[in-house]
Formats: C-alpha cells, structure tokens, sequence
C-alpha cells in the first residue's frame, strides 16, 4: 500500500502497534511515526505493516522554500535536522507534511513573522542521539549552500543531545561569514513550560547580528526573558531537563539576546560578518578513538588501529601510568584532555604527566573533551600527517582553546 | 649499594639521572625520589644505578605512630595514600622518614596541634591517578581497622585526581559510625598559594563532627577562609588546577568548615556518629566496563564479556540506536548514566529511552556517571546475581540518587 507523509497511519511490527501522522523519513529503512502525545517513533520497514488511517491533504510545496519579500530585512535560513524543536512545531500546527518548510516554521512560531525573510531546508528528520560525522557533513553542505544562496545568517534547528558536538564539527569544518546558529528545545510545544518561541526567536535575532561564527542558542536561565549564545567549541549540554542546560564551561557566554527586545550584546572579540564565500573543509576521519579514563581501566581498551585518541584523563591530565607504554608505542595521534571539564590540561607538573608527554601525547590545553574529539576527526581527515595533525590540536581555531588573560574568548 | 628511606640519592637510569631523597614505594620494583622542586619522581629498579650522596638520619619511628595524651580530645586518625598533600606535609618538614607518621604530620601543619589525639597510618604512597579498585579495597579496610582501633573520625590525605572515585567506593563499602573524611591538596606546599594547611585542619575539625559518613574536604572558593564538604557519592574534580576544584554536582555542598573557628555548619539530613562496630562489605567485580557514548562511536565498543556496563549517555539517556540492539542482547548489568552531569536520567521521555529501558537498561537515576561505575563495580562484588545487582543500581545507598524534593541530601 503506497503511503505519503502526512497520512495517518497505524503501522504493525512484531507484536507492537502505533498509530500517528507519518513523517518523513531520511532514513528509507525506517518508518517515523508522529504520535498523538508529541513524540515520534522510528519502526524499521522491513516486516512492518502499514494501513493508511487518514489520507494526507494534498500539499505542494517542496522542501526548499524561499519566503522572501521585504527587501529592508535580512535573509535567514531555517535549516532542520530534527529534535524536539521541529517535532514542536510539526505538532502545534498539526500539518505534518509542511513541518519543516519556512512558512511553517512561521505558522507554528508566528513571533518570528517580521524579523526577516525566511528560506528553509530539511536536513534530516532525527533525533540527535543519531548525528554521525558523515550527517555532520551534510550538514555543513548545506550551511554553506545557503550562506552561497544569501542567507544573511543560519539557524540550525538540532536535537539537544549532541547539538555541541555538531556545533564543534560544523565550527572546524567551516570558515563562515555569516552567524550560524544552533538552537534546540529541551521542552516540546505541548508543555506549557516549553522553550522553543523564545529560542527560535532568539535564534534568528542573532543570526541577523554582526558577527561571523558558529553558535548555540538556549535558555540563558531559568527565566523566559533571554538566551545566551555559546560558541559552539566552547559549549556543552550540562543539565539533563532544565531550559538553561547549555553553558560555556568556565566562562560566561559570549552573548545574550533579550526576546522582548530581541537586542543581542556580546561580550566576544572577534570576526565581524562579511561578504565572502563561506569555505568548506568537509574531510573527516571517523578512526579516531574517544576514551576516558577511570580507575581499573586497562590499558588494552586504547585501540591501537586508530589514526587518533582522544583521552579524557584526570586532573591536569592523567591516566594509570600503565597507560603510558600504550600512548608511547601508540603510532596514531594521541591527544589528552581532562574529565575535569573546566581548567586546562597541563602535563608538566607531575611526574605521570611529563613521562605522557615524553610518550608523545598532546595536551588539549583547556578545549572540552568532546570538542577535542571532534577536533582530531576533523585534523585527521583535513591532514593524512600525523604530525601536521597533532599541530592543528596545538593550535586555536574556533575559540576552542582559549587564552587566560581574555575569559570571553 | 644498599639504600635506606631519606637517604639522599643519585638514580641514573637510561639517559635520564634524578638526585633527591629516597621515599618509601609501595612498589618494590620502583624508586621513588623527591625531587629538590617538591615533586616526586618513579624510577623501575630494573637497570637503574644508585648512588648515596648522603645518608638519611637515624629515625627509629615505626610508620604507624598514635599520638595521644589529652584524654578530653577526640582521637584522628590520618590516612596516607599519597598525593600532592602527603608529598607536600614531607617537603616542609624535610624529613622523609617520617613523613607519613602523625608525628610528621604535625610537625609540618603546626595548626593541627591541639585540636585531636592522633593516631597515623600509611596505606600506599602513590599518585591518584594509579588508584585501583584494589587499592580502594586496602584503603576500605584500614579504615575500619582504624575505627575499630578507636578512631573517633579518620581523614584519609588522598591525591586529587581520582579522590572522588576513592571517596564513592568506601561510601559504598563501609558503613561507618565516625566521619571519613578525604582531603586533597591542589597546590603543594611549597607554593605560597596551598590549600594544604587550610584543607587538613578543615578535615581533622569535620573528622570530630557528629555526622556518620564518608566526606571529601578541599576549599570551597578561592579565598582561604572556608572549606566545603562534599559528600563522598556526589562530588567531582571539576576544574584541573584551582583550590575549589571539587563541587557537589547540581547542588550545595552539605556543610562548610570554617579555618579560623573551625566551625562546622551543616545542610544535611543523615546519620549521627554512633559507637557501633564499622561493617565492612569489600568485595568487588572488576569485571565492570565504562563506555561514554560520543557521536560516531560504535556499539562494537561495548564489552559483551563484562559483567557489568555503565554507559554515559546523551541527555536524558541516549545513545545512536544502533546500540539498542547490543544492550538488548547483553547478559550483564547495563546502567544508564548521563554524561550531562547534572539532572536525572529518564529513559521515559523518548523513543530512544524507551527502546533502551525495553532492552533492559537500569536508570542510574541522578547518579553521577563516575559515581555509577563504582557502584557497579561494588553491586556486582556484593552479589553475583545480575538482578540482586540491578536492584542495588536502583536504591539509594549512600546518598548517590536524591530525591527532587530534599536538594541538599
């Protein structure tokens, strides 16, 4: 039977039984179910049955809409990879089908009418547990093909599970001239506490703004009256539920954005936007090992095929020194940064420090573990050279290392 | 040649040549060397030379020494393991010899003199990071003798890197009548700036308090006026290098000390001291995997041969699909913990969670992820059986999961 997204379907697999509004689905394999309490259920095709409920009003418009029309204002690009911000809107307007274009974007989130012309592309329909490096990658494709389309500035709507990673990713990979904007919804738009009006909205405030980075846009605080903005290497999803979850590790965000005034200030130094092409440097290595360490931890977890590791050792930066023989004989780049999250890692103080580094690991200095892991994806697969790579994790590139005498960078 | 402790040495091994005072090791086949900056140095017996540039003094104190004479004073007793403040106690007083006994001790924090009967006794001499489920059973143990042998508290000078794991596994093992309280030092003594002085008076004046539990005592901010105590099950080393490095994740600290009156304040509801006998449960099953979920990382990660698995989801609990499947088939213990920090685990909320539950993941609840592989660790030593083991995960034993409602337990 040939369904269409929209319909209202009840699909069968195994024992089990949904019923909902069907979604459209990045993944072929996969059946995604919008079900009436909001949520969304994936059932892999294969042995599924499907019995169309509810047909699906005919709806024409494609994916990729353009909603322009006031010249004086500002073009601003509502990309969509899934989360709970666009199953929000998807359930407050009930129209599935056109869930993730621009105009519905609008129709869901009628604040944002006004404060620029839309332009809207979907790039996946996931929740972000799901994000991968390859969908890192097309992610940033399509940043970039907007920023090229005109797109004064971007806003990412993402899952908040893994937004700081994609944030980190798409901060290595891309040299943009415009904001690109992160922005989740730790509450869905059927609970009254939800966050996702006043982060949309100030999601495309500060993509309008005068500045050219990549940044994440949450809830600033238990309060619905700002946002701040994070740098996206610098940034980390610290709270499992609360709106204000997202923080700079160890500093204060780099901006805030008022929703009723929708004024931004910022407490950065930086680049300013401009008018050049974005710049693309999409190769990733996906060989490279993510391990923290704890104590009993064994030395042979190290996988000693991967191109690179990523150590989160203890304190300023350390492991068992049984660990150390493994990093030395290690022939991949092995990189360490520390559990503790905040502070940097600093392996010339102790004695199992010094004899790391002598081993040839290199300190992350103060970029977040996580960040660091992205960070060597991306250096190795910008660089096929060990050594070139392990320059790039020395080296500062998206304010993922930060300098101690300026606490906002 | 034949070497005594505080013999001051040469050691040439390979290229590299150390001079400095000969430290006691709790490992046979390594040298241990203070060096004249204050750090310690191991050496592998194994090919290296060693010459004696000048002999120790004579010191004919055993290493566990008890200090007592006030009868109207509550008797301490001070646990070495090692770390930046044992280290630190030895640099001052110069004499090495001596430098775990209680005697030494006070020699080298005179601010400790009058305020307890002290009793002493070494346990290990080693960095933190080379802490192992072992150690802590060592540790666990000479505790409770130390109680047994009338101890009215115990403060255990523990380095800093993996304290709070320490502190987790014997709130798990030992269920004590007396305060236990870890103290650290971040800074040695040496430099004007250590917390050395102010963290151990803060620990001996909490070790006398009327609280039964295991505790951790370092600085509370950047000034020296007041250390916090942490309870041992929910603190972390948050910050690589500063004094108030340890917090209590997500809430207050449960009491303070203040250093100049050395007065006690509470937040807490629990036990008071008693004199009931210390119960020890020590056993532990080393076979426990810890795996911290990261975009890209494959499920193939995942130890089928473990006994047991903490897992430190995304969020709310998550991880790629794809490792449902490999939890689903898992026979041991797998826990959920978030690698968010803060916040609850509920696996209720979506898709992935509720998959995830189904294959029979336990919710480590609030359970700091660090906190959830010791008790993992300890749960499946304590009992063989999986589920006896997933209902240990599940109950609060030692203040690891909280409830909402009561934010300072």
């Amino acid at each position: 039977m040939s369904t269409n997204k929209g319909d209202r379907v009840r699909v069968e697999r195994g024992e089990k039984s949904y019923e909902g509004v069907l979604l459209p689905s990045s993944d072929d394999d996969q059946l995604v179910v919008k079900l009436d309490d909001g949520y969304n259920v994936g059932v892999s095709r294969d042995g599924a049955t499907v019995e169309v409920v509810e047909e699906a009003e005919e709806d024409e418009s494609p994916d990729d809409v353009t909603l322009e029309g006031d010249d004086e204002l500002p073009t601003v690009s509502l990309i969509s990879t899934g989360g709970t911000i666009a199953s929000t809107v998807d359930y407050r307007t009930g129209a599935v089908t056109a869930q993730f274009d621009a105009e519905d974007v609008l129709r869901a989130v009628p604040e944002l009418a006004g404060r620029a012309n839309y332009r809207g592309r979907v790039v996946s329909n996931i929740l972000s547990e799901n994000m991968t490096p390859e969908r890192w990658q097309e992610l940033a494709r399509a940043v970039r093909d907007e920023i090229r389309e005109g797109a004064d500035g971007v806003v990412v709507m993402h899952g908040t599970d893994t937004m700081a990673y994609s944030a980190s990713a798409l901060a290595f990979m891309l040299d943009t001239p415009v904001p690109v904007v992160f922005v989740g919804s730790q509450r869905s738009a059927d609970r009254p506490s939800s966050d996702n009006v006043v982060n949309a909205v100030c999601a495309v405030e500060a993509a309008k703004d005068d500045v050219a980075e990549v940044l994440v846009c949450m809830h600033s605080d238990r309060s619905d009256g700002k946002c701040a903005l994070h740098r996206g290497t610098r940034v980390r999803k610290n709270h499992t539920s609360r709106r204000d979850a997202f923080e700079t590790v160890g500093r204060h965000p780099l901006g805030t954005v008022d929703y009723e005034t929708g004024e931004v200030e910022w407490r950065r130094e930086g680049d300013e936007r401009t008018d050049d092409n974005p710049a693309l440097d999409e190769s990733l290595n996906e060989n490279v090992q993510h391990v923290k360490f704890v104590p009993g931890k064994d030395a042979s977890v190290v996988d000693e095929d991967a191109d690179g590791v990523v150590i989160e050792g203890t304190g300023l930066g350390h492991t068992h020194t049984d660990w150390i023989e493994t990093v030395e004989e290690h022939d991949g780049v092995v990189v360490m940064a520390s559990q503790c999250l905040e502070g940097r890692v600093c392996d010339r103080v102790y004695d199992t420090g010094r004899d790391l580094l002598e081993a040839g690991v290199v300190e992350a200095e103060d970029t977040l573990p996580e960040t660091a892991y992205v960070k060597l994806i991306w250096a190795l697969g910008s660089s096929e050279d060990a050594d070139e790579a392990r320059e790039t994790m020395r080296r500062n590139l998206a304010g993922e290392i930060t300098d101690c005498s300026r606490p906002w960078t």
